[in-house]
């Protein structure tokens, strides 16, 4: 069985766009059970100013708590050098850095245009060395923006090839607005591969459309190995009321193991990790369907 | 470009999980609307007994009010010889008759065991031909069964093949209870193109699972070309709430266009239809998420 890499990042990409703040506990408990279900990372937060984002304040403490857990790689996003810092401090096992391929969207998320944010790169690819830590590029925005719409396939395999010159070892595609579709899925991973290689591994998807998990069958067949989700679909789609966010850890985990892929999770252990969630932002809505719907009846004899 | 031809179940698979009544003129309008914009063929209703399913009473006004739209492929489902025969007397253009892979499932939806289904199987053949009407078998429960579990591939091939000798000439595997993933897609695909040939055109899938897409995808690389949808998902899913039943017509039509296949759909035009099922079904849950988040900004220019 072909292993894939399942990359829960609902406690960062989830909650981030959440405004109450989740209690410490209750991450916490996620974190713990996600793990228990077999879940082997999780990126637990991100390290920018606690004024800029109240629910990320506690990332430090999550990551000291989330490494008592053994076999679980820890990760955090950070906007720059500086989150870099701070990461590599708390002792994270990867830092994760957005680098948005629309430089409009780059400007609003992190301040910094192209040039800069490879600056960034540059430096916390050597924070990241010093400290032997992983550290892998978002390519965010790659498959077209909310402000730029069309982002070129040329513009996204040009600066791939500027981010791993910087010292970038490892690479995300991220359909951070919602606009992929499964051809282009295929399109732009086999350019991408063609530019840096093996060095791209993952897709971080969401499914603001309704396509998150057929782009994820379209990754699959070029060959990525780990893709992002977040459990519940947390988080939502701000422009778009009832949209879910991110891909749905339950759906993903449910169709990776039906399609025979080797991703160490329990399914059922995972599935009640979501009233965790429930009880700790009562009223939040949750996506996904498998959870509603269950497991299928005669899946493990399918499977046999 | 790849033609791909969607094919319009709403008005019956939707529908008849719905226990209010849509009037005939809104069905009427919902029908002439989806034509309007470009979707060349509809299953508009069932001919079943109006005491089982009162919802489906008004499907030979459906047939004759279809029929004078120039170039639709006008379909309705039949569950045996003798609703064949009011189907062809209503000038329907095409047949679909389900044949349930798990005897269990055929007992309870037609009261036909497989050998029941092949006499009826044979007898609309000859009433389809000698009305010059398209008769497709519906491979129902193909992906599994929530009475009988796992339902073998080879069982699916042999009926098939069965139903193949007793005259039909067109076949769909059906995702009845949303089972189904994309490698199991493929899969059985390709056993039954083994089995019968390019009999085998379309695909009809539920999105129980949130697996529906994903599903598609399989099928478009394994050369299926013709996909049933519901507008709206209509029809929920009445063992798990929340949990849609058909693909959405409207994420499929995007997924399709974005993918660059030709379906002859105006996006724009498809979206609005969604207003006059709401405004004839008020309070109905509709499914889908483009309609909600819109076309993403600049699809023209990257399809251009």
């Amino acid at each position: 069985m072909t292993a894939i890499l399942l990359s829960e990042v609902g406690l960062r990409d989830g909650l981030q766009s959440i405004n109450r703040v989740m209690p410490l506990a209750a991450k916490q408990a996620w974190i713990a059970a996600e793990a228990a279900a077999g879940v082997r990372e999780i990126e637990v937060g991100s390290f920018v100013p606690a004024s800029l984002l109240p629910q990320m304040a506690d990332t430090a403490a999550l990551v000291a708590f989330a490494k008592g857990i053994p076999g679980l790689t820890v990760v955090a996003l950070v906007p720059n050098a500086r989150g870099a810092e701070r990461a590599a401090a708390a002792g994270v096992d990867a830092i994760s850095m957005p680098f948005s391929m629309s430089e409009t969207h780059s400007l609003k998320n992190v301040r910094k245009d192209h040039a800069g944010v490879l600056v960034e790169i540059a430096a916390t690819a050597r924070i990241a060395a010093d400290a032997g830590v992983h550290f892998a590029v978002g390519l965010a925005t790659a498959f077209g923006c909310t402000y730029e719409g069309h982002v070129p396939e040329d513009r996204v395999v040009r600066l791939a090839e500027a981010a791993r010159a910087a010292g970038a070892k490892e690479f995300s595609l991220s359909d951070t607005t919602g606009y992929a579709d499964p051809a282009q899925v295929r399109r732009l991973v086999r350019r991408v591969h063609e530019g840096v290689g093996a060095a791209l591994t993952t897709l971080h998807l969401h499914n603001t459309r309704g396509l998150g998990l057929a782009n994820v069958v379209a990754g699959l067949e070029e060959g990525i190995t780990t893709f992002d989700a977040s459990l519940g679909g947390l988080g939502g789609c701000p422009f778009a009321p009832g949209a879910s966010g991110n891909i749905v850890t339950e759906d993903l985990a449910f169709m990776l193991h039906a399609m025979g892929y080797d991703t160490g999770i329990d399914l059922d252990a995972l599935l009640a990790v979501r009233a965790i969630i429930a009880a700790a932002l009562p009223g939040e809505p949750l996506y996904g369907f498998t959870p509603d719907a269950g497991l299928p009846l005669g899946l493990r004899e399918r499977l046999a």
